[in-house]
């Protein structure tokens, strides 16, 4: 039986860098990960293995990582737990001191009737299903796609580049829904639709039947679409399996409970990613947040924080900062949107600008930035940030998250110092967060 | 005689922005804007109307802002002061309850014997010189630049792209010498190189002469360069004709003093812009800062603030964060250097990221990413930082200007939320900002 420091369930972005930052915080302890996949893949790569990748095989995470930081690797299912022993599939034992669970999540698989049926692909994060998928569909001509969030508008927006007819569907009444208000939402619509993607808003699929060779997509409301092949991509479930089997405190729906630093009920596993219940910023509610991004922060706070507290979390509740793009225009989001905010019934005031990311606007490359930023109404400090634009809207998003983390209030945006540059940034007269900002103020102050 | 509430000298961004947020802080107050010239260039566009924009008109700063915002543009120059009277050129006399003087700057004209030949330019920011300058090189074949700054580089990332044959002469050591520390620099030199710049550091220029229907460009080393046309691009100083004419109080290198809140040694006049003398962020000391977003922070909280105290400053000195973009790499800096923070005695720890800005790496249009940050030893602050990479390091310049301005700790940003993208940003696992943040800290923890 082999013994560690430290194991790390899972080879995702969470697991990956917990067993950084648990390096990085103990160089001398042994660390291993164990991960049941032969290969990982770099999750928020897997729209981009259909088209803009050659193969699925270029969006690997590289395992290189783990060994430069000296860190076994073990190909294994853990099965179950005796104390702080580990039962793998091949029979073997893991010894642990702290534990991380870094366990990921599932795809979600509708009830609809037919769903089984050949040439209907659930997305998942599977190497092997992945590359199945990527060769069955190089020949098809129709696709439908269900599930308008930010999974289903990228592989919408890579498959109508392969020259396939795609149908997006999504039952809420716009792309994005839970992501963004719908001014943006419409815009990442309008990319799809001038790229010849049509998009059906506001109505579920009540069932799949074979017609001939073909699917048939049926529609709640009556109508219906012929296609050749139907990805499913309707979000995540947090995987609970071995939280279970451990007897560690869950949320049914969330995930796994965890306090402030990742550590669950129990005193020496910790968990971090996707199959960890996070609770909102600023509501402090649950909310199902899955993203590569914030599953690295919570696996830099549990890797660091494993035999005692060495970094202080200062900021509490998870953001969910994200960006994406489709066709040319990148959209972005981090705090609350407007339809959040209201659900919360938070008194608000919104500001927005337009401008050009480049000045003057002749400059090759320009692309239309459009803002809109929510501030608290009597407190004044930033909520939340909706961006579109051209490729800066990644860091744009960033510099955000960063503005709300540190509470900043309209007037230190004001004030704020910026840096701008022809070729790339809006002009200083221009710049969009501070015009935004600027609107804000004058709605509530003039 | 005209009479307006508020009065602004000058129509670079500075007072353009002085004149907007006067306006917006003051919906029913007369405001005027005097310019001299006819027409008003975007300034840091200047360099890139040589060749990326077809003609310097494509560079024009639009007047249709002022007319939007209902503030009276007179094109004359103002000649003296009387009281609370401006003088004008043509005779006319303007009236004034508050005034901001937002003068800018004028190029340095270094004395070099032989400066005043034909076909030597010293690069201004005025219309028709320009005009005439891009008429006359556009035959030219080797062309010299005297000085490596951001505007000097610049220039030369345009001409080379015109097929002249460019040398670059600096005297200082390197590029960018008191913008970014020199394994920046470097990074500008050899993407300069690379498309066939000569750059010459490290000595100065001696004189001029002719050479037949050539200019002789005579090195401090001995050595020289014949070529047909120089551009000077050496600086800017501040253009305080006017400050001296209305008896202002002056730094006679850096430019006007003025308070917090941008007002001059006069209680109704107000100074923005490249005229002003601006305190260095941390140090206190005076810098020359000649940046349109510095103009651009400067001209809110002057228009802001004329008649009461609207706006507080929140955050004390100039930071002059900058970027600028050179063949395919853009570079930027923000707050303090290390040669600048060795110069200063400060104790400080260094963090270094090197990653790809895109995730898998093997995504199109994927740039390397390098970033230097640079903490308080004991107080643990964000100092500076100073990154390269591709057209996002624009906008990372603006996060990270936001983190010094909130005095965000190296703990802070390890704890950061951030959102990531495939074809937007690096990958979690590689976002720079904070694996060279983790990097700083591994340095002075472990």
């Amino acid at each position: 039986m082999r013994n560690y420091d430290v194991v790390i369930i899972g080879g995702g972005p969470a697991g990956v860098q917990s067993a950084i930052s648990a390096r990085n915080s103990n160089p001398d302890k042994s660390i291993a990960l164990i991960r049941k996949e032969g290969i990982a893949l770099i999750p928020c790569g897997i729209p981009y293995t259909m088209h803009s990748l050659n193969s699925v095989d270029e969006d690997i995470l590289p395992d290189a990582l783990l060994q430069k930081n000296n860190i076994d690797m073990i190909h294994c299912d853990v099965i179950g737990k005796d104390n702080k022993i580990l039962r793998l599939k091949d029979g073997n034992q893991i010894e642990f001191d702290k534990l991380v669970l870094a366990a990921g999540s599932i795809p979600i698989k509708p009830p609809i009737p037919g769903i089984d049926m050949d040439n209907i692909y659930v997305l998942s994060k599977d190497y092997e299903y992945l590359q199945k998928m990527r060769e069955e569909i190089s020949t098809a001509r129709n696709i439908a796609i269900v599930g308008g969030g930010y999974v289903g508008v990228e592989l919408a927006d890579e498959l109508v580049k392969k020259n396939i007819n795609v149908t997006l569907i999504e039952k809420l009444p716009g792309l994005l829904p839970t992501s963004v208000d719908q001014e943006f939402g419409s815009i990442v619509q309008t990319e799809l639709e001038n790229q010849g993607v049509e998009i059906i808003t506001g109505v579920g699929v009540e069932g799949f039947s074979k017609d001939g060779k073909n699917i048939k997509v049926e529609l709640e409301n009556g109508n219906s679409k012929i296609v050749d092949h139907v990805i499913i991509s309707i979000g995540f479930k947090p995987d609970m399996r071995l939280a279970r089997e451990f007897g560690l405190e869950i949320d049914e729906e969330y995930g796994v409970i965890v306090d402030e630093y990742m550590k669950t009920s129990d005193d020496d596993i910790f968990a971090a990613g996707d199959c960890v219940a996070k609770r909102s910023y600023l509501s402090g509610d649950f909310r199902r947040i899955m993203l590569a991004s914030t599953a690295m922060s919570q696996g830099r706070l549990a890797g660091s924080n494993l035999f005692s507290i060495n970094v202080l979390k200062v900021f509490h509740g998870t953001l969910g900062s994200f960006a994406t793009k489709i066709g040319n225009t990148a959209v972005g989001a981090t705090g609350l949107t407007e339809t959040r905010a209201k659900a919360m019934k938070i008194k608000y005031c919104t500001g927005v600008s337009e401008s050009v990311d480049r000045h003057p606007a002749k400059l090759p490359n320009a692309s239309k930035m459009r803002i809109k930023l929510m501030f608290a109404k009597n407190s004044h400090i930033l909520l939340g940030a909706q961006v579109s634009g051209g490729d800066s809207v990644g860091e744009c998003i960033n510099m955000l998250s960063v503005m709300i983390q540190k509470n900043m209030t309209d007037m230190e945006i004001d004030t704020l110092q910026i840096g701008t540059h022809p070729l790339l940034t809006p002009s200083p007269l221009a710049y969009g967060v501070i015009n935004a900002t600027v609107d804000a103020i004058m709605k509530w102050y003039n």
